[in-house]
C-alpha cells in the first residue's frame, strides 16, 4: 500500500494549517486507497491569532505539533521522527502555518527560510525522485524547500508569485480547480484557498493534486 | 436557497467539535446548494486537552466561541445572535464539546443539562416543525434538548444508550453508514465518530444525515 507523509503545521488557517485543506487531503488520499501519516514540527507557533477578530493573541502561545494533532485526533508524530524512506510521497496542505511556523515566508518574503528539518525531510523525499504535492501559499516555500527552476503555482497573487521567481522558483498563474505539475521535478500545486470563495471550489484542485502525486508514485 | 444552522463547540475532537464531521457536513450542505451558518456560544470551555498526549492542559483556558471560529475561517456568529426564523433547519456535529460545552452529558450523564441558548433555539426550530440533525455523540443531549420519546442513535454504546433512555429517549443502535429517522419528530442522528474508523466511514453516515435533513425542509 502506498504511503504518504502529511506535513501539518498547527490547525487554523490564520496561524496554522487550513482545516478544510487538511480534511480534504486526507478525505481524497483515503478515497485512493493510500495510506497517510500526519507529522508536524515540535516548535511553538508565530503567533496565536484570534479566528473570530482576526487579531493576534497577545501574550498566547501554542506549540505547532499539540496544536496539528487537533487536525489529526491525535494520530500525528514530531517531523522529528519522519523517516523519508518510509513515505512514497509528501503534501503539505495550506494555511498561514505554511508561511509563519513551517518558514517565515508570511515576515521575510523572499528573505525566508524553512524550518530546516522539513527541509530536511522534504529534499531526501525529492532527491529519491518522489513526488511532492504543495496546496494554497505552500509552494511559496518551493525554491528554499526543493531547489530553484521548479515550477510552481499559488493562484495568481502577484507579490507572491514575484516573490517565488527570485528565489529562483518559476510561478505560474492558475485558477481553482486546476494543478501546476513539474513533470521533471515531481512536484504539484494547486491554489486552493489562495483563491477559492468555497470548500468545493477548494476540492475541486486538491482532489487533482492528490490525484496526481498518487499517479505520480 | 435553503439556509441550515450549524452549532460548533470549539475545535477539536477531545474538547470542541469533531473537525472531520464538522467539514463532511459543510462540504455536503454545499454539495447539495444549500446555504448554511454557522453558531457557537461565546462561553468558556469545560477544559482544554492536548490532542498530543490526551491529556487536560492545566491552568489553560479557551473560548468556545473564538476556538469555533478556527473551523468556520471565521464565518461564524455568536449563539445568542441565533434568531431561528432565519433557518431551515438546524445540525450539531459530534466531538466531545457538544458533551463538554453545548452540555455537560460527558461529566453528569443522565443528570446533564444543555446550554439555555442552544435549547431555545432548538426548540423553536423543532416547535417549528423544522428538522433537526445531531452527530455522534450530539444526540446524547436529544431528550434534554428536543424533549421526550424521540427515537435517535449514538451508535452502539450502552452506556450511553442507556443514559438516553433513562432521560426519556428512545435509543436505537446503528452502523456507521446509516442513519436514525424519527420522522413524526423529525430528527435525524447518525453515529459517525462513535463508530468510525476512518474519515470515510465518518462521511457515509453524515452524508445520509445531510441529505435526509435537507430532504425534510
Amino acid at each position: 500500500m502506498k504511503k504518504i507523509a502529511v506535513i501539518l503545521s498547527g490547525s487554523g488557517v490564520f496561524d496554522g494549517s487550513e482545516i478544510y485543506e487538511s480534511v480534504l487531503t486526507f478525505l481524497r488520499l483515503e478515497h485512493n486507497g493510500v495510506a497517510y501519516q500526519c507529522f508536524a514540527p515540535n516548535v511553538e507557533q508565530m503567533h496565536v491569532i484570534n479566528h473570530l477578530t482576526g487579531e493576534v493573541a497577545e501574550g498566547e502561545g501554542r506549540n505547532v505539533l499539540v496544536e496539528a494533532a487537533r487536525l489529526a485526533r491525535g494520530e500525528i508524530k514530531d517531523l522529528a521522527e519522519a523517516n523519508p524512506a518510509e513515505f512514497d510521497a509528501l503534501i503539505i496542505p495550506g494555511g498561514f502555518g505554511a508561511a509563519k511556523n513551517l518558514s517565515d515566508f508570511a515576515v521575510k518574503g523572499a528573505d525566508c527560510t524553512v524550518n530546516p528539518q522539513l527541509v530536511t525531510f522534504a529534499r531526501a523525499i525529492h532527491d529519491a525522485g518522489k513526488p511532492v504535492g504543495l496546496v494554497c501559499i505552500a509552494p511559496a516555500m518551493t525554491p528554499k524547500l526543493l531547489g530553484t527552476g521548479i515550477r510552481c503555482t499559488i493562484g495568481s497573487d502577484e507579490g507572491v508569485a514575484g516573490a517565488i521567481n527570485s528565489m529562483g522558483g518559476i510561478h505560474e498563474n492558475c485558477p481553482v480547480d486546476q494543478i501546476v505539475v513539474d513533470t521533471d521535478n515531481r512536484v504539484v500545486t494547486t491554489p486552493a484557498y489562495m483563491l477559492a470563495g468555497s470548500i468545493s471550489e477548494a476540492a475541486s484542485g486538491i482532489n487533482r493534486l492528490v490525484d496526481e502525486v498518487i499517479k505520480m508514485v
